[in-house]
C-alpha cells in the first residue's frame, strides 16, 4: 500500500535512501532453478551507475550488489532474494545547505508535508538512487525471460530527435556511445548538446524508446491491468518521467480508423503495427514498443530561488555532481521496469495453460 | 490478479460482457455515512451512454444502475456496494457474422489466443460497455470527494486542437455541446469533423484533457505508486487509449531545467506549474492536469480484410451502430477513473495523519 | 482491504446484506474452459439453505443463483463471473424490535461503533446469509478441482462426539441424515440433542471435520501463506467459528517428538499422518484434515438482557426463525472455503512448473 | 503471492535462509514520526534468540539487527525500513549429512518437490530462524501501539497445564523464569519436564496463550478479514503451530447459547467475555485472548528412519543443537505476530474516522 512494491507474482520491494547505510530490496516470486549470470547483473548496474562517462554525473559509486538469500550454488531457489547495495560515497556534507530548504521542482516540499519528517540528504527516498534496486531485479527478470529481447535507447535529447524508426536500428550499437543512441550521427549531436548544457550549469530533458521482441501472445489482463497500462505505470514510476505512449501513441489520436487498423496476415501477424503489439490489453506476438518522456533534471548548477521551512524565499546555488541529462542512465532502468512487467504477466499467464 | 479490480482501499471490481444478461460491479471500501445523490449518479451514466447525440452511436441503452447492497436509507454503510446494469439492447444477431472472425485492431484474436474461448458477441468483455461500471463507481467517488473538482473535456479531434490552456476555459460549458469541448468555436469544428468522418463510415481519434483542482497536499506514494503513475495506469486501462502525459508531458522532454523548474511562492504554491501539481509522485496542492490520447475506433463501416479462425483472410463489412469518435463519451470515464485514483489515495493518506 | 475478498488468483468478492435486495459476488480468476454443472452448484446451495429439515431454521429461501457474466455456452470464459441471489423472504418487520438494540454476542454493537451506521435488519452484512455467495464460488472451485475430494461432516454437537476417525467413515452417508454425520448412530443422538435444545428455545455449538484427499504435492507457500494458515483463516472467517486445528492439532501439543514424527515409506508417503498432510506449510500428498469449532448461535428464543443505543439494559425476547445448531448447514460452507483455498494455491503453483 | 509478506498497510516482507549470509526484511507502511527505542527492539530479539537458558538450544547467535533505511535521527520517516541480521554461527558442516535426506516431519521433502531445488542447510527457508525478522517488525509495531498491552506466556508443556485463567496472572513474572510461565510453581514443573525430555534426546509440544488489552473498539474487517481470522492466520504461519482458538474456543463448541452469550453492561462492556473481545470479526474493547498449539520439534537426538532422494529408507541420527521445546522461545514470536495484525488493522481503521 505504501507503494514500495512492484508486481504481483514476480514482486520487487525496495528500501533505502540515497545517503543511508545502504539501499536494497527483496525479489519475491522469482521461479526456482534459474542459473544466474552475476556478471550480467553487475553489467546492468554499471550501465546505470554514476561516473561511467563524461556526460553523466561524476559521483563515484561502485554499486556492487550483494545477494543475501534465495540463491544456492548459483541458482535461484524460489525463496525471496534479498540484496543490498552499500552507499559508499555519501558525502552528506554536500547536502547540509538544504536541510531546511525546499528546492524547486524537487520532492522536498511534498515529502515534508506528507510525512512531517524527511531524510533531507540527497533527496533521501525520492532520489533516483532507488532505481539501482530496480536494475538488480530487472537484470534477474531478463535472465528469466531470456527468449525475449528488451532494448531501450535514447530517442531524443532536447530538440534533437532520432528520426529513424526502430526497425532500421542496430540495437547492438546502443552501448557504443555515451548517450546510448544506436544511430552514431544522432548520438554525436546529442552528446554535443549535453556537453553544452552541462557547461551552462543547466540540464535538458529527453525521451527513451523501448522495444520488446518475441513476447509470447497472451500476456496482459484485459480490463484494468492491461499490458500497456502496467507498462505505463512502470515507466511513470521512474523519477522525472512525464509521459508514456505506446504504438501509435499521441499520433494515433490524429488518425482515422482505416489508417490506424492493422490488417492481418494469414498467420495472425499483422501487416502494420500501429497497435504496438497489444490488442485489448493483451500481447499479440508483434513487437511491443513505447516511448517515455523525461523532464530535465531539477538540480541546476545556477542560482535559483527556493523556499525555506520558515516560509521565506531564499536564493540557493545548486551544488553536488548531478546529471545534465538523465536519459542515458535511464536506459537500463526503463529496460529493467519493462522486464519486471513482462516477468509478472508471464508467470500469471501460466495459470491459463 | 486477473485484472478486474482497481484500487486498494476504495476498490472497484467489475464484471460483465456487452451482450450478457448484465454488467456491474462491487465497490469495496467506500466509507460509511455518505448521503448519496442518485440523480447525480444517473447523470454521469447519461453522459456516457449511447444515443445521447447525433455524433455518438445510436444504440439505445437506458443504462439504469440498480444498487443491491451497501446503502441503507440513502446512505453508504461501509459495506460493499453491489450494483448491476442490465443489458437491454443486446441485438446479438448483429454479431453472428463475427463468430469465427478476428477483426483487425480488435481484441478478438488476443482473447481467443489467451483464453481458448470467448464471448464473441459485441466484443464481450473487451467492449467499452464495461466502462459503465466504472462510471457508477466514479460517480460515488466524486460524491465522497465533493471538495475536489474533476473536469475533463475534449482537447482534440483528429487535427482540430483546442489551443487555449485550461486556465482560460469555463468548464461549465463542457456539457453545452455534443463533443464536450468547453470552447464553442472549436467544439463546432470538432462536431463538423466527426459528422464528416461518420458519413465516410470511418472513425477518428482525439485527446481528452483532465484537470483536478483542490486536491489536498500529500496524496500519492513516493516510489512505485506515484500519483501520476496510478493516474497513468487508470487512463491507459480505458479502451482505445494510446498515451498519457501530465504537466509538461512530452513537451517537458524538450526543455531545460531552468525553464522547467516551478519556483515557489512564500505560501508553498508555485509561480508556474509545469510539474502538473505533483512532485516526487505526491500532490503539492497545485492543479493536477493531464492529457490522454485515444486512437480511432477500430470498427469502421467499410469493407475491410479480417482473419478467420481457419487462417483465411476474408473481406468483412462492419455493421452495427458504432461511435465515429470515442472521445465525447470518454469524458465521464476519464473523470470517473481520476476520481477512483484520488479516492484511493485520499483514504490511504488518512493513515499518515 | 475492507475484507470482502478472498483469494489471490482464484478470487471471490462478495456483497450483500441479509435483508437487502440481493446478495452476490464476483469470482475473478476462474480459469476458462470449465464446463459447468449448474445442478451441482444448486445442489450445494440447497445443502446450505434454510428450511431443508426440521433441525434447521424454518425460513424459506429458494436461494437460486443467477449468473450474469463469465460463462458462455455453459463454459467459463476466464472473465469475471458475476452472480446474484435474490433475497425473497426478507420479512423486515421481524427485525424492527432490534433497530436501536445491541443483542448480546451479536455484531450489532461492534458494527455500530465501527461504521457509525448499520443496516440493522437481520444482522445486515454480519448475517451468515453472506455465506451463500461463498457456496456458489466454492461449488465452481470444486468443479475446477474435480480430481480432489473435499468432504466435511459434523464431528460433534455439544458433548456428543463422533469418536471414529475419518478413515473409518463412509462419506457418502453424510447426506443421508439431517445433521450430516456419516455415522448413523451418532447422527441420531445428535439430532435428538438438537431437537431438545430447540424445544428449550436454546442453541448449541459443535464441530466440523473436513478431509481433503488427492491434493497434489506442493500446494501452499512456505512462510506467511502456509497452506494450513490460509485454511485456518478461511475457516475462522465463517460466522460463529472459534477455533481451528489440523493434523494432530491441540493434542499434538501434548506429544513427544518421537511419537509425533511421521516416518516415511519409500514412495514418499508416510506411515502415520499426524502432520495432517502438510509439512512446512506445503501439501505432501497425504490426506489433509482439520477440525473447526462453532459456538452456539447467539440468538436464543428466550428472554435476555440487551443494551440499547441510549445505554439502557433492556429485556428482549428473541424472535424469528433461527438455527438451534449451525453445524449441519455449515458443512457445505466449510467445504466451499476449503475448495477456494485449494483452487487458489493450485493456480499459484502452476507458476512454479 | 509467494507468501513472504504479511500485512496490508503495515507490511512486513522477509528474506533469508538459516545458513545464508543473512536474514532480514522490509517493513513498509510504518507511520512516520515514531521515536524508536532500539534497546527495546534488541530486548525482543534476545527473548527469541538461542542460547538464552539451559532449556533452549545452545547455539550461539548474537542476533543483532542492523537497520539500513527508513529511520532518520532515531525516528521513523514513513519510508520502508530495511534491516538485516547476519548469520554468524552457521556451522554448515553440521548439516552435510542431510544433503540428500528428507527428515521425517520436516519440510525437506515438500520443498524439494515444490521447487525442485533447496538450500538443505539447516532447514534453509523453512527454518524458524526466519521468525527473527518477524520479531524485529513486531517490536516496532509494539512501539507504534504503545497504548496496547500484548502479553503471551506458556500455558502448557506436554501434559503440564497452567490452570489459572489469565486474569489471575501477573504478566510481569513471565520473564522471571526460563519457560516464560507467569505462575512460578507451574513454571518449575514445566522446566523439570523439559529437562527430562532433553535428557532423553526427545522433544515436547506445548501451548501459548496471548492476551491483548486496551485494543480500541472497531478493529477488524467484518467478512473474510475478521480480526480473529487474521490472528489465526498469523499464528498458524509460525513454525510448528497446529491449532488456534480464541475466546471460548473449542470449549465453546460444547456450550449452549444461553451459557455462551456475553451480557452487556450499560457502558457497552460485557459481564463475561467468552467472545474473546471480538464480535462479528471486530474488536469490542474487551480483552482479546487466544491460545496457540505447538507440536513437538521434529528434530530429535535419537536414531530415526528417514528417506533419501534415491527412495531408500535410511537410519539417521539427529545432530546439532535443537530446542527440546519450542514454546519458551515462541513467546516473543506470538507477541510479534499479534502486534503486526493489530498495527495493520489499526491503520486501516483510520480510514473510517
Amino acid at each position: 500500500m505504501a507503494g514500495n512494491s512492484f508486481g504481483n507474482i514476480f514482486k520487487l520491494t525496495t528500501f533505502g535512501e540515497s545517503h543511508g547505510v545502504a539501499i536494497g530490496g527483496i525479489i519475491d516470486g522469482c521461479p526456482p532453478g534459474i542459473q544466474l549470470d552475476f556478471d550480467a547483473i553487475q553489467n546492468e548496474m554499471n550501465r546505470r551507475k554514476p561516473g561511467q562517462s563524461n556526460i553523466v554525473t561524476q559521483r563515484k559509486e561502485p554499486d556492487t550488489v550483494e545477494f543475501l538469500s534465495g540463491i544456492f550454488e548459483g541458482q535461484t531457489t524460489g525463496t525471496p532474494i534479498g540484496f543490498v547495495i552499500k552507499n559508499t560515497n555519501q558525502k552528506s556534507k554536500d547536502y547540509s545547505h538544504i536541510k531546511d530548504v525546499y528546492r524547486p521542482s524537487h520532492a522536498d516540499y511534498t515529502y515534508e508535508k506528507k510525512y512531517g519528517v524527511r531524510d533531507y540528504r540527497g533527496g533521501g527516498r525520492s532520489s533516483a538512487r532507488e532505481t539501482a534496486s530496480r536494475v538488480v531485479a530487472g537484470a534477474i527478470a531478463k535472465q528469466f525471460l531470456s527468449a525475449i529481447q528488451i532494448n531501450a535507447y535514447t530517442s531524443s535529447v532536447g530538440d534533437i530527435f532520432l528520426e529513424r524508426p526502430y526497425q532500421e536500428l542496430d540495437f547492438s550499437k546502443t552501448e557504443s556511445n555515451a548517450v546510448r543512441c544506436p544511430d552514431e550521427a544522432t548520438a554525436e549531436q546529442m552528446i554535443t548538446k549535453i556537453k553544452e548544457i552541462k557547461k551552462e550549469g543547466n540540464t535538458i530533458g529527453g525521451t527513451v524508446t523501448c522495444v520488446l521482441q518475441n513476447v509470447p501472445i497472451g500476456l496482459g489482463e484485459p480490463v484494468f491491468d492491461k499490458l500497456h497500462a502496467e507498462l505505463g505505470k512502470a515507466m511513470l514510476s521512474i523519477n522525472a518521467v512525464k509521459g508514456f505512449e505506446y504504438g501509435s501513441g499521441f499520433c494515433g489520436a490524429r488518425m482515422k480508423g482505416t489508417e490506424h487498423n492493422d490488417l492481418f496476415n494469414e498467420d495472425g501477424t499483422t501487416k502494420t503495427n500501429l497497435s504496438g503489439g497489444i490488442q485489448g490489453g493483451i500481447s499479440n506476438g508483434m513487437d511491443i514498443y513505447f516511448r517515455v518522456a523525461f523532464k530535465p533534471v531539477a538540480t541546476v548548477i545556477q542560482k535559483q530561488d527556493a523556499l525555506n521551512s520558515s516560509g521565506d524565499i531564499i536564493e540557493m546555488q545548486g551544488k553536488g555532481r548531478h546529471d545534465p541529462c538523465v536519459v542515458p542512465r535511464a536506459i537500463p532502468i526503463v529496460e529493467a521496469m519493462a522486464a519486471l512487467v513482462i516477468a509478472d504477466f508471464y508467470l500469471l499467464n501460466k495459470m491459463y495453460n
